[in-house]
């Protein structure tokens, strides 16, 4: 019986919330009319058409969406680099020997410039030293605290507020579609997973991202998963088609994107493997376009490149999104 | 408006199934009236209750399950090892060198004995050399080929119709409770997902299992998901909730297992970590028991052996079920 009782309030909650002003009578309210809002509203109309030939069942409506500069804000730097920065700060009074170390040294003086010089492997040093030596849980509250306390340089806002409020509405009009809704990052797994409900209503055992040795023990006869600092899987290019594999194991019918970084999840999710029928697919690219309102970069961004991808849109047919036109608003209202 | 009919679907299904006979008037119909039914029932009953203390949300309510001998038979061997000795039979021609080198030479001779002195890394060896080297799409295509084709030595069916069927219920049980329900099994992911739907309600994104390293690319312009025969991660022992945390990224709050295989993922479910309240868990342990109906085994068995979990069990409130008196019915009807 209470689980009949659950169905019939999720089910109200459904017939209600698509009646309420801006809703039902213009899905994508947040989106300018043109060629991509257009373009969404006809695959979700043609996939979930009953009886037509295009007709993808419920279960199979899998939706992959890039997090950092497609779901939030990547700019003036990753969100979760920014987070590590001021982790090293906040913890520098305990590493007296970071003073003269580098990469550390360039993070405590504020000199990104010094330390963009010493490459990947300096970034990686910094995020294992950051992200691990302490519980799943532990870390998961130094997270959130975070996003609490912390600000973003420009806008003035927490950085999960720096989310664009026209793809949390497309979130949400594909999961009223019956979509099921994933993140796959280039991002770490257990830095989006404390707050990325909240933010795009997306659950955590949906959320496909880069990892860490995790290792299991009992202590004091207490269960403890504790983070190592050794990276275990990198989620982004050609990761990301494997990490979707791994953990959704369908092929999505949609993909959304930002950068070259999701090249391969766009042409695994919309061109047939060898032997396999044409289906009904659809790839997405946001184009930073918007300096006034948020940031324009592309070709020659150091983050979030977007090139290659670019590219092969045409040819492929991904819907490229002009921020700049296509959205009404960018960040929620504070 | 299609969401809302899919919704409105979906709830007359949910109110149609619990009132057919067998169900409303007798949830787990094929469970004998004794101490592990209602230990079931008591906890389902308790945290869906609103209202109540131990009430837990729809959201949260995970419930993991071991798939070898907690699910399906895993006797006289694991399932997946008698398809890796199929399938070194079935292209033994291709190798003619297999003859005379081992661990192949064993499995061709079909002498387990001699195989199982090679240890464990014969057997690995055979798995590397049967699940490697082509296409994911590929060899889901060749489990669901064996799957039509095998036969069980001594049940003479179908391996996935050697399934428990008070599981499958349970299973069912559960879902109608808005549990989500998942696969954490020392088994292979890509072994399992072809099947496992169709099997036990439970799709491809709910299934946690070991892995081997998977590439992607592209060939002649076609995405491609490459099996590589270097394996990934094992999801067994410690490993498991550490594959609960990368999968699924929250602790169930019901485990189901019924080897030492288990005994981290039970642990994990129903020991509060350090700093943590109690909240409500649940453990319980299939307990082999039937040599007439199925097998029975447990602290001496190589496969699937049961020990340092039993002895722990009454410490931890673990229900053991005793598949020989608590199971009205073993596999489903041919």
């Amino acid at each position: 019986m209470r689980s009949m009782l659950w169905s019939i309030v999720w089910t109200l909650a459904l017939l209600v919330a698509p009646m309420s002003p801006g809703q039902a009578d213009e899905p994508l309210a947040l989106w300018n009319d043109g060629a991509a809002k257009k373009a969404i509203i006809d695959f979700v109309a043609k996939v979930t058409k009953e009886g037509s030939p295009d007709f993808v069942p419920p279960a199979e409506r899998i939706a992959t969406f890039d997090n950092d500069g497609t779901l939030w804000c990547e700019q003036p730097m990753y969100f979760q680099v920014l987070f590590a920065f001021d982790r090293i700060k906040a913890t520098a009074e305990k590493h007296p020997e970071w003073k003269d170390k580098e990469p550390y040294k360039s993070v405590l003086a504020g000199d990104l410039q010094a330390l963009s010089s010493q490459g990947e492997k300096a970034l990686l040093e910094i995020i294992s030293a950051t992200h691990a030596g302490m519980t799943v849980p532990e870390f998961h509250a130094i997270v959130q605290d975070w996003m609490r306390t912390a600000r973003h340089p420009r806008f003035d806002r927490p950085y999960n507020q720096c989310i664009y409020e026209p793809m949390v509405e497309l979130l949400q009009y594909l999961r009223a579609h019956d979509f099921k809704t994933f993140i796959v990052s280039g991002g770490g797994i257990e830095f989006m997973r404390p707050w990325v409900t909240t933010a795009y209503g997306i659950p955590p055992e949906q959320v496909v991202g880069s990892s860490g040795v995790v290792k299991f023990e009992l202590q004091d006869g207490k269960p403890v998963l504790l983070k190592e600092s050794n990276v275990e899987f990198i989620d982004n290019g050609p990761g990301k088609p494997v990490g979707i594999n791994h953990f959704i194991g369908r092929r999505p019918i949609m993909a959304f994107g930002n950068s070259d970084g999701d090249l391969q999840m766009l042409q695994y999710t919309t061109i047939s493997g060898p032997g396999e029928p044409p289906r009904p697919s659809f790839g997405l690219i946001v184009h930073h376009t918007d300096a006034e309102r948020e940031y324009a970069y592309d070709r020659n961004s150091l983050v979030g490149r977007l090139d290659k991808a670019l590219d092969e849109a045409p040819t492929r047919g991904w819907i490229v999104v002009d921020m700049r036109r296509d959205w009404k608003t960018i960040f929620p209202a504070n």
